[in-house]
């Protein structure tokens, strides 16, 4: 038990930091989510500035930005999503109460952006055309869920 | 081209709330990775809650804790972590300058945390004694890396 106290300590340590400030409801869950969406911004960011062509088409960072949303996708997001923590309930979340109502289809919604994503990996290391191709599907499957889900932001 | 057009206006209507406020240098990065910090921060808080027997041991509950942290490793971390993107740059982080310093072992602490991750994936479903077995290494590299390069929260 020693030892286990001894890593139990250092987890406590690199745990606090993190902790602070977090005392509103979902506090964690909340900015957790919000840092996924900046990595979707970033890698979105990435893939839409090649599409209108303002920055140069590169397939090793187009393919990196692909990968990151996938990553983001396939994280476990029920956990950081749990059923309450809304604008509601927290004010630092834009996160409507609708996506937890009777006959919400967040599920459908969530899919439909996976779906995507995984269009945008098999695209985006390609060439132009397939990054611009799967572009309009990816777009719309995070404005899709922002507009029915998020509030306006503060 | 109409399409490409009609997508990118979604985009835009998708990446503009996480654009606002993030003005402040690597704004957009430092609110990601301390996202990943929350979501690794809940992971272990679960883990080492059944470790220490406040909460009963759950196997599924653990499997999952343990493959969101395998899933934060896996992200595409450098781009999150930019060169200079230090609390010399940006007050919101406490990401020291050590970090991209010469000689600096971030990657082995980082290959470390991985390594610790994949471990506790293996472990975390099994039973709760391999669950304790997988803890002290995987706190180890948090700790590890958090004292070396986090400057102590203000």
């Amino acid at each position: 038990m020693k030892k286990l106290a001894l890593g139990l300590s250092a987890i406590a340590f690199a745990v606090a930091g993190a902790a602070i400030a977090q005392d509103a409801p979902f506090g964690q869950q909340i900015k957790a989510r919000q840092g996924l969406m900046e990595i979707n911004a970033l890698s979105i960011g990435t893939l839409a500035s090649m599409a209108k062509g303002e920055t140069p088409y590169d397939a090793a960072a187009a393919q990196s930005a692909a990968d990151a949303i996938v990553g983001v996708v396939n994280l476990d997001l029920p956990m950081l999503w749990p059923a309450g923590s809304d604008n509601t309930a927290n004010p630092a979340t834009n996160a409507l109460p609708a996506i937890w109502a009777e006959g919400s289809d967040i599920g459908a919604k969530v899919e439909a952006w996976s779906t995507a994503a995984t269009a945008m990996q098999a695209a985006a290391g390609k060439d132009l055309a397939s990054l611009q191709g799967a572009m309009d599907a990816l777009g719309g499957s995070c404005g899709s869920c922002h507009k029915a889900f998020r509030a306006a932001a503060n």
